[in-house]
Parts: structure tokens; sequence; C-alpha cells
């Protein structure tokens, strides 16, 4: 198993492209495509949240299909909030995607991020259209990630190869995330390819089961968007069959696995303001429901993350978030450890001395880890710090 | 019913006093006294946080006991995460002032706000303690309002009377609050005082039902602290008696209420960092359980607040915000107005033109209204927003 380059196309069959339409103001490319020369199984998950943005309704629909040819994403505009009329603009869009490419409309799946409340520009979309169609190629991953981004300062791709009985099979991928990164999964766009041949059935589990381990267990500001897409497309190139309950589905499952904590570690890198991340991980306690509401809570305490921006080795934050979630433990077995180093220690915080405790949290990526001693059970997130920059950013947005 | 001035001294036999005893390095007052002449009726609501400071399991073991004479309460250290030793710091405090009072050291309760994780300055508190309560004096309100202070910019003081057959009884209270104000009751010190004769079980009721209606009603950070503590003294000392389903009860609720509200909504208008504050209602849930679910989600979104502070008008965030909480309700049926005005109608937003979207924003205090449409249930909150200088303050703040 290696890490290859080639992002949304590093699997065989699949081509990319990404264009400015002037969706964002600042010119760079807000529309990306992604496309399968041959149909692709294809698996979703989307945004729980009860208010949903057009194209999740859309492709939620057309995901029941089960096949899919291309996956229209753009930035810029979430298309969420524009009632009947942003469910037209998103089949108007995809229609034109599915005559240019040659196959059904249904095969034609819709992202979007961005400002929520306000229409597509179609018109102006539509006009590029053709432009990003004809543009579509293996190299095309590059611009295709640049496409999908916000706020987010960098692209996100990650590829995986492994060879499965002589064949060398891929899973590659884009994202986007920046802010709105939680509770359950990021506030995300995520395309995922792979030139394996697999079920729709084992598809949808093999996703969800990497979207809980990877981008369900990061936080960057605890707020869950209206346009959350995750879409893995399988498209069988590599002439390798992944079937249920096999070796060769485990090691599939851990390549798939290792593609999306590593988006999802850059999601929390790129997080909007980010200087620092850090991975809270929660052992000894009593269940693993409560495990992770106690690592969740600690990744998205405003105070953990305030304390992070700073350095600022303020260790109470940190037990104060932990007792304040539904982890059942007792105050006096409690123990924190930063970087390996106990702060806290029966409940009892260490006196540190001011350089120590500086040094301490210093460096850009921190392991914080929660001892409950109360059980078994264990989780971890990963959390990025609460900057100036984040309110800056977020404070003028829509302006 | 009237406010009138004296805070948490307006209630006939109370004194308070503060001094710096130089817990805090700015020499402000940073340790304060209340003390009531005679022996008072005392309830007490403490955090749900399982880690909990010494001087609340020192309080919570006292009010057992159901009798006060005396609140020593300080700011600069929490007192928290201190082990054994912190216990005992706090009993040998509190057994000084029983003794300079002439009380039993049972009937004196203690409180402290602050850094979590260091010990108290037991000898220097010490030395001080003589001055403190030499200074309890009737005007002494406003030193100790002052004495509790954190981060906090302004004391905070209510205090009102109203007549109850001829005899004119107060309700008085200080507050201290500013950052990990909320879920569950702010991160907060008040102590609350009447000169009503209430018995212990209808002073509990009454005290849990204002908090529940005020402290418990706000948002700052959604984190919760270690040490939030509510205390409500009674000493009958104006010869009214309070029973239980009586008009008079139900009169001395109102004014405990409006009491505990003037005073929560001083805590998030003096929020870290705060410039303005919402006021989030909603209506049209449920059940009050989801109601509340989705004000509190509105109240404590990042996203929301950070749109509050920028003033800008990206009500897609309130609708977002309100589908990522737990209350059920019809996308199709999302109604939100901002200062009375319909942003978003029938889950689709309002275009506004830019000048008046600003506008929309501009005040300092804001209305907002989710209408879910599904239901008859309402629940409100008040937040204010969040500011760079909210991430200023919390970043170095034990450093």
């Amino acid at each position: 198993m290696e890490w290859v380059s080639g992002g949304v196309t590093a699997a065989s069959g699949f081509r990319a492209s990404g264009v400015s339409a002037g969706i964002k103001r600042n010119r760079r490319p807000d529309m990306a495509l992604v496309a399968s020369d041959t149909p692709a199984a294809c698996a979703g998950t989307f945004t729980t949240n009860r208010v949903k943005a057009a194209p999740v309704l859309v492709s939620r629909q057309r995901l029941r299909h089960g096949a899919a040819r291309a996956v229209l994403l753009n930035s810029g505009c979430a298309n969420c909030m524009t009632g009947q009329q942003g469910l037209r603009d998103a089949v108007a869009l995809s229609r034109q995607v599915a005559r240019a490419l040659g196959v059904a409309e249904r095969e034609v799946l819709v992202a979007s991020t961005g400002l929520i409340g306000r229409r597509l520009p179609v018109p102006r979309m539509q006009r590029k259209l053709p432009l990003l169609v004809q543009r579509l190629s293996r190299r095309g991953h590059r611009r295709a990630a640049l496409g999908i981004l916000t706020t987010d300062a960098l692209a996100k791709e990650a590829a995986m190869a492994e060879r499965f009985g002589g064949r060398r099979c891929h899973v590659g991928g884009m994202a986007k995330g920046a802010g709105m990164i939680a509770p359950h999964m990021a506030t995300m766009l995520c395309v995922l390819t792979t030139d394996a041949r697999i079920d729709r059935g084992l598809l949808r589990e093999l996703l969800r089961e990497a979207v809980e381990r990877s981008f369900n267990r990061i936080s960057v500001d605890g707020d869950m968007s209206t346009n959350d897409t995750v879409f893995l497309l399988a498209n069988g190139r590599c002439g390798v069959r992944i079937r249920r309950g096999t070796a060769a589905a485990r090691r599939f499952a851990m390549m798939l696995h290792e593609v999306t904590r590593r988006l999802a570690h850059l999601l929390v890198k790129d997080g909007e303001g980010a200087t620092r991340v850090a991975t809270i991980a929660v052992t000894g306690a009593r269940t693993d429901a409560q495990a992770l509401a106690c690592a969740r809570q600690v990744a998205s305490s405003s105070l953990v993350r305030t304390m992070l921006a700073g350095g600022d080795p303020n260790v109470g934050r940190i037990a104060a978030a932990a007792g304040a979630s539904s982890a059942r433990f007792r105050q006096e077995d409690l123990e924190v450890r930063v970087q390996g180093r106990a702060v806290v220690r029966h409940g009892t915080a260490v006196r540190l001395d001011k350089a120590m405790g500086r040094a301490l949290f210093a460096p850009r990526e921190l392991a914080i880890h929660v001892n409950l001693h109360a059980g078994r059970a264990r989780a971890q997130m990963t959390a990025c710090d609460l900057t100036e920059a984040y309110v800056r950013l977020n404070a003028h947005y829509s302006t």
C-alpha cells in the first residue's frame, strides 16, 4: 500500500477539471467536474442537518439509481434555502452536463458549497460548462480540487495504490472543508474514486465506516453545514473485484480509511484561521459513546481551542470540558497528558513551571490524552485551535 | 414592584464588603464577603460539571445544614483540581470567617472563580480576612460585586422591592460571569439575598425555577465551568413570611425572576469580548425540549455568533444552526425573523438588499425569531457575539 499522486483521478478511468465561472468574486476556480469513462457504482453520505441544500436533495434522490457517471461541484454558492427554484437550478445544470457527456441525467450527481440563501448564477455557470467538460483529463485533478475551495487555503487531495492479485488498484479523492466542521461529518464536500469493482451494498458500508472513522472524528467549529456531501464512485476499471468478507475487502477498507483520514487531517489543519492541530484521545471510558462524547466536548470547547491558539498551558480547561461531557467518571480518577507528560493526575493539576508549560504547548501538532480510568472504551478526535483569524473570516463572510 | 439600589445588601440585615488580597495581579478587589445579621435559610445551585471545584464540594456539603450566616467569595483563583489540599484551604478560610463573625463554621459558604489548577494563596488571604470582616456594611455591596469579577468589565448588581401586606420586602443580588457561560447555568458566581422568611424547601424550589428561567437561558461560549454557584439566602428580617401556593409566593417568585433575569442579561452583555446581544426566540416547536434545544443551538453556534460580531446579514447560518439541533421540523416550514422582519420564509431565504441587511443587523441588541411551524412549544435564549476580543482574552488567560 503506497501513497500516489493523482488525487481524484489516481484511479483508472476517471477524469476531472476545474474552471472559474465567476461565482466567487476572486476569479479562482469555482466549478469542478469529475467523470468516469464507464458507469460507476456509487454511494453517498450527506449532512444530517434538517435544512438541506438543493444539491443534497437532488443527489440523494439520484443515488437510489446506484450508478453514476459524473459529479458536478461548485463553490461560492451553497444553493441552499433557495426553494423549488434551487432544485430546478441544480437539475438544469446537471442536465447540461449529462447531455455533453452523453449520459443519463440521473447519472450526474451535484454538490455545492458557499453562501447559504443565494441562487446559483445559472446562466454564467451554463456558459462555462462546455469548457469544464472539454477540459476533463487525467491531469485535471488539481484544478478540480481547487474548484471546490471556499475559505480553504490549500487544495486537499490524497490517493493510494495497492496490488490485489497482481493488479494495481487505486483509491483517491479530493475534499474541501475550512469552517462548519462537526459535530457530524465535516462541513465539507468530498469526492472519492476507485477503480476497483464493488457492489453498491458493500460500497455503502465501506463509505459509512470510512466517514465515521475520519470526517466524523474532526471538529473545527462545532457547526454542521447544510451541504455536507461525500461521494464514493467505483468503476471497476482495474479489474479487481472486492467481495464482502474477504481479506481483499479488509485491505481495501484500510486503504479507503487511510485516504479519508488523510483528507480529514488536511481539513482540520486547514480549518479557518487554524494555526495548531490537536489530537484528543480519550481512554478509560465506560462506553464507546461516552468516550466519543468526551473527546468531542474537549475538541469543540471554545476555551480549550483558544488555549491552543495561545499555546497557553491552561490545562484545567481540558478537565473542565471532559467533566462537562456526558462521560461518567470520578473526578479523583481523571488523568490528562499533553505530549505524553502528565498535567492532571488523580484529578489534581500538576504544577508546571512556566517555561515547561509553554514548551509543552509549543508544537504545531499536539497530542492530548484524557484517561477517565472508568472503563476500557476509547475514542479519538482531531481539532484545530480557535483564533482571531477565524472570527475575522466569519464576521464578514457574506459581505 | 420596583427596582431599587443596594444589590446584595438591598434586603434588610445583610452587609457586604470587598477587598484586594493580591490574588489577581491587577490589585483590583478579589475577595468578597456577604453576611446576614441573623441566621438565614439557604439554598444553592451548582455546576453539573463532573469536575467540581473545592468550594463547590464544601458548600454543597454545608447547605445540608440549611442555615447560613455568610458567603466568602474570591476571584482570581478557582481552587479547582487542587485535590484534598484545596478542600483544606477552603475550610481553613471559612473557619477564620466563622470565628471573626462568631458563627458556626458550617454556616459559612464559599465560592471561587478564576484560574483552574492553582491553590489559593491562603496566607495572603488570611491576612486580609480581618479587614474584610471589619468593612462589612450596608453600603459594601458595590465593593463585594467588584471583588468577584474576573474578565468582567462591569460589576453586576440588581435589586427589587415590593410591599406584602404593608411590609416592604426585598430581593437583591450580585453576579459575575464573562466566559464559560452555558450550556447549563452560566459560569458564574451569584449571591441572592432576601429579607423575606421562606422555608428551605420552598426556597430551593424558588431558586431552581428562577435559575432555570434566567442563568440557564443564556450562552456566551458554550463552555461549562467547574465553579458555577448560585446562593439564595433568606433571613426573614422584613417580617414577611412567604408560604407555598399563596398569591404572595407567586409575587415573590416574579420578583426573584426579574432580579435573576436582569443579572443574567448583564452577564451576556458583559460576555468576554461581546459587542452585540441577541435574543433567540424559538416558537412552533413540537416540545419544550425541542424548542430549547433549537434556541440553544442557534445561541451557541460559532457561525451565528461571528455573524453577529460582524453585523453581517448571513441569515442562512441561523437556519443551518436550527436544522443542526434535535428539533424536528420540515425545512419548507421554517421561518426566521430578525427585528420582526422575515429573512427566511417557507425555508427559503428572502432576498435583502445589502443596505437593508446591514441596517437590520446594526442594533446592539437584536431579536431573532425562529418559527419551526411544527407545534406550539416555545423557548428563548440570550446570546452574545463571538469577537476577536474573546479569542484574545482567552488565548493567554493563564500567562
